[in-house]
This record gives C-alpha cells, sequence and structure tokens, in this order.
C-alpha cells in the first residue's frame, strides 16, 4: 500500500529500459524524477497516451517483444492523425507479480527494434506491481510546427474522404490469433494476423497531409466509428460507397469465404490507417503523396451537410450497421 | 481483444472529464487522438509519470476524491523536485468492470477541486476496462526555464542537506489508515493518515530553489532512500544526524508511544517534502526562503566524499537500517 519501489524496480530499469533513454538527454538516464523535453523552435508538441490490458487488448500469452511493438506503434499513429513527427515516449508498466525477467527482456528488444524503426527514444515512466492483469500505458510524444496541427475538425461538405492502406485486415486478424478464419489458406492467415499485431503507424503520411488534408484521424476504433469522430468533430455527415473501401486479398478471401461481410469490415478495428478529408481539388496532390510514399490512397466517399455516417452498398442502399461500430453522436 | 471503445467510454469522458480540459485549448475538449503542448519561449517541458494500483498503493475501498487528489498530487510533487511550474496532465485509467457511475464521479469532483488549487487542466488520456484491480495512470506535465531544472544530481562534498517539513508522517499514516497504532489519539491519527492520503506537493519551494539548491529529489520511497538517489546521482556520499530529522508532534507522540523508531521513520516513504542540497553560503537565503513560504525548512545532515548513506543516532552510533529503506547502489 506503498509507492515505494523495491530493489527490483531499480534493476529492471538499470538493465533493460535506462539503456532505451541513451539517444535523450532529456531522460537523464531515467535516473530523475522526471524529464525534460524541448520542442524546436515554432514547433509545438504533441502528447498522446493509449493503454493496453492484458486479456482485453491482447492475447495474455502474447510475444512480449511484439506487444511491446504495438504498444508503441499505437500510440505513434495518434501522432501520424496529427501530422506530427514522433520523437520520444514515457512506459507506465503495472506487471503481475512474479513476471518473468524473461518478458521483461523481451519487452525492452521490441521496443529497443521499434525505437530504431521510428527514431524515438525512452524519456521515462514508471513500474509497478499488480495482482491483476498487465497494464500497459504509453505516453507518446511529437513535435509539429505552430499551428499545423491535424485535428479531427476541418471537414466541410463536398470534400472527399481518403483512406490509406486496406481496412478491416486487423479484425479479421485477430480472429486468425484466436484460432477463426479456418476457410482461409494459412498465409491469409498469417498476414492478416500480422497487420493485427504489428500495425504500422502512418508518420510519412501525416506529416505530409499538413496544409493538404482539413482533418484527420487514425482508425482505431473502426472505420464507421473513426468517421463518425471526425464528422461530429467537424459538424458534417459521410457517405461511403462500400465498395470503394479498400480491401487486401485475404479479406476479399475472407469475403468470397463467407467468413465476414462489408459490415463486419468497415466496423473493424485496430487497422491504424489514416482516414482523412480533403477538397476535391486536392485529389491530384492526394494521387501524387500516395505514389511518392509508396503507399496506396484510396477515396472512399464524400463529405455532407447533417450529421452521421452513411455506408453504401452495391445495392445502392445503406448498409446495416452494429451499434458497436456505428457510433452516432 | 480489441482497442475499441464502447459508448460507455465516450459518455464517461463527455460527462466527466471533458469538462475538466477547459482550460486547455490544446486538449481539444477531449474529442482528438491527442493534446498540444507549447511551452513558453525560452521554456522547456518537464515530464513525469507515476502509476498506483489499487490494493497496492491505496486501499481498495479509498474515496475516489481523495484516491484522485493523491495521484495527482504524487506527480505534481516530482515536477516540484524538478523546479517546474506544473500546467496540465494526462490521465490513463483501467478500470475493474463495472466501476460504478458514482466512483468516476467522485474521481472528477477530485480532480476538478486540485486542478484549481494548482493551477492544471487535463488534457488527454484513455478508460479501458480490466478484469483486475484498477490501475491508474497519470502523466504530469510543467515547464522551467531552460537550463534551470533541477536534477538529482549536483551535489558535492561540504554542502548541506536540507528536507522542508515533516518526515515519516505519511508512513505512519498509512497505518493508521490500515488501523494501526492504537496507541495514538484520534486526533493524531486522523492527522497522520491526512498526510498519507493528501500529500501536499511542495511547487512554491521547488520553483524557488532553482539557483539556489544544487539538486533535489521528492521524498516518495523514503528520506534514507530517496537522499541515497541523490548521492548516487551526485556520486557524493550523505551523513545524516538522526535528531536533526523534523518530526511533526504525531510522530513524536508514535516514538515515544513506541509505536515506531526513528529508523521506521527515516525508512517511511510518501512523504512527498523535498530534499535538497545547498552550499553552506547558502544558508540564509534556504532560512529566508522557509520564511517567507510559511515553511519549515530542516538542515539535516552533510554531503560527503564517497558513497552511501548513514544515519548517526544520538548515541553517535549509525542507525541500523532495513534493506527496503536503504538503497545503496
Amino acid at each position: 500500500m506503498t509507492g515505494r519501489r523495491g530493489r527490483g524496480e531499480f534493476d529492471l530499469i538499470a538493465r533493460y529500459f535506462a539503456p532505451l533513454s541513451r539517444a535523450a538527454p532529456g531522460a537523464f538516464a531515467l535516473g530523475n524524477d522526471g524529464a525534460l523535453l524541448t520542442p524546436p523552435a515554432g514547433a509545438s508538441l504533441v502528447v498522446t497516451k493509449d493503454l493496453m490490458v492484458a486479456g482485453v487488448h491482447y492475447p495474455q500469452d502474447e510475444d512480449p517483444a511484439t506487444l511491446a511493438r504495438r504498444l508503441l506503434r499505437v500510440n505513434l499513429s495518434d501522432l501520424a492523425a496529427m501530422g506530427a513527427e514522433a520523437s520520444s515516449y514515457a512506459l507506465g508498466l503495472a506487471l503481475p507479480e512474479g513476471t518473468a525477467e524473461d518478458w521483461v527482456e523481451g519487452f525492452a528488444a521490441g521496443l529497443a527494434r521499434d525505437q530504431e524503426s521510428f527514431g524515438v527514444a525512452l524519456i521515462g515512466g514508471d513500474t509497478v506491481v499488480t495482482s491483476g492483469p498487465a497494464v500497459l500505458s504509453l505516453t507518446a510524444f511529437g513535435t509539429v510546427a505552430h499551428g499545423a496541427c491535424l485535428t479531427r475538425a476541418g471537414a466541410a461538405a463536398g470534400e472527399d474522404i481518403h483512406v490509406s492502406g486496406t481496412i478491416g485486415d486487423a479484425a479479421l486478424g485477430l480472429r486468425a490469433v484466436q484460432g477463426g478464419l479456418a476457410a482461409l489458406s494459412p498465409e491469409d492467415r498469417a498476414a492478416l494476423s500480422r497487420r493485427y499485431r504489428l500495425p504500422e503507424p502512418r508518420l510519412a503520411l501525416g506529416a505530409a497531409l499538413v496544409g493538404l488534408a482539413t482533418c484527420a484521424i487514425d482508425v482505431s476504433d473502426g472505420l464507421v466509428a473513426d468517421l463518425g469522430h471526425l464528422c461530429e468533430q467537424s459538424d458534417v455527415a459521410a457517405r461511403v460507397a462500400a465498395e470503394s473501401v479498400p480491401l487486401s486479398g485475404p479479406a476479399r478471401g475472407a469475403l468470397a469465404a463467407g467468413e465476414a461481410s462489408i459490415a463486419d469490415l468497415v466496423s473493424g478495428g485496430d487497422d491504424y490507417e489514416l482516414l482523412f478529408c480533403a477538397p476535391q481539388a486536392a485529389r491530384g496532390a492526394v494521387s501524387a503523396l500516395g505514389e511518392r510514399l509508396g503507399l496506396a490512397l484510396a477515396r472512399i466517399g464524400t463529405v455532407e451537410g447533417g450529421q452521421g455516417v452513411t455506408v453504401v452498398g452495391t445495392d445502392g442502399r445503406p448498409l446495416p450497421l452494429a451499434r458497436a461500430g456505428y457510433t452516432h453522436f
């Protein structure tokens, strides 16, 4: 019932986490009460925080390195949605008593790997023991030029709605992780699982959307729910053509095999693609951007006056969407 | 097993947490992927993160308003130790399924009250469900002028060691909360409990120590352990005279009643007083500062060459200290 730390915590921090802070002088090698962050002149800091709970947000037996990378990537995806450049992160770990040191070592190794990929460093945090499942908290920091930050507000009627990559893979991937999707090939199941377990934060895209997109969000709750967030914050409605939603080969396979409906895919979360709006006049620029980044950008619908999100099926009728996916404000 | 949020979370955030972000325009009323923080020109941002677990760091039945205030204050105390001015915080809540809305309402009311006291605002966060005990994560932000940040490194042999307030109350307070300290009066037990449940972050002191102290830390792990952290980061040793450690009336009562030893008090955590070093030439300035702030500042010992912390008892011999409190690096 005290906040005091035992030797174990100090040892773990020194051995596995302090090395992850090497690139950040303001982290004081994790030997201080807090860290110092100094954004470059003319820039603001962007802050985002996401939690994951074992057995709720990931399978209890998930590989710790993959889990660490997913935790980091999910937060970096929020920075991407704001057009920020990722810089650092703080980590809060509540771990079950008796967590094996191997697990911590693997977790830190995963962070080290993705720190390299994304150019970020650990700047601080806290490690505590819990009698329940692990709770992982990450606060990510990025920088964005003053006034350049993308938000969820800003879409106007008549604009195009675009999304990067493919949609619905992560929701299918979770089912594959859980042993489902028996009708698909092992390769397709593996590809979908990977999309769930290791999302790709679209940082280069987000940064390039500053000045081009009028609003942006990352697809974490599901395409329809997150489009609903954009609509709510921008005070507009959205109409999406189901056949224009970009699907991967394995996702098309799952549709063909009757393993999922298009409604499932547009409601499924965890894809961490970027969803954004832009004026029709920017279509050429959006296409050119996609080509430059080697990343598919699909135009999936139109911003309208009103409220709510409608997904129109190939029969011209609105898709019936489950309540969970359809977040109407 | 998905990160998707249900209606419940959106409702709670809108009802109880969004109002707490009103004073921070960069919080976007919690309606965005992240928040924007812009430190004033010439200032850096200070970041700190502390977690609390129900049943580990606080009693499961703790009043939620008091708990929220303690969580915030413990983090603000880290900012104080760095000489920073507190500005904002992000909140990560992993709550047991079925947590009563009353609990959330009380928790938010506690935050609202302390936001007012300390001039801070909520800028973002995440709320998730856990199958285990509540895990509360808070990331606090402050600002400090470039180069002015206090750290744990900087103490030099010959300097004085000072501490604010009184030491050992919180450790006794925890025992009082748990039904102990029967030999004390109800008033003394209540006073000690309050010191445990609602620590006072020494923000004004911390800010005033910039340019005066050579290093600082807040007493969270215990006076001896935290002095050990200062010594380790400053590469020095410390010698403390037990009789100079400032004790409250109730703590003196507990000593007299045989409920605790001085070794217990200097090893007890959670006081959240500031421990700092300063040159002998600064004694007058330190005294004047204490008077100006109306806060007792006690000179408790001397920085020496070497390693480790020694607490000398009234008999002139080093106190035997339990391993948990005595963190020797």
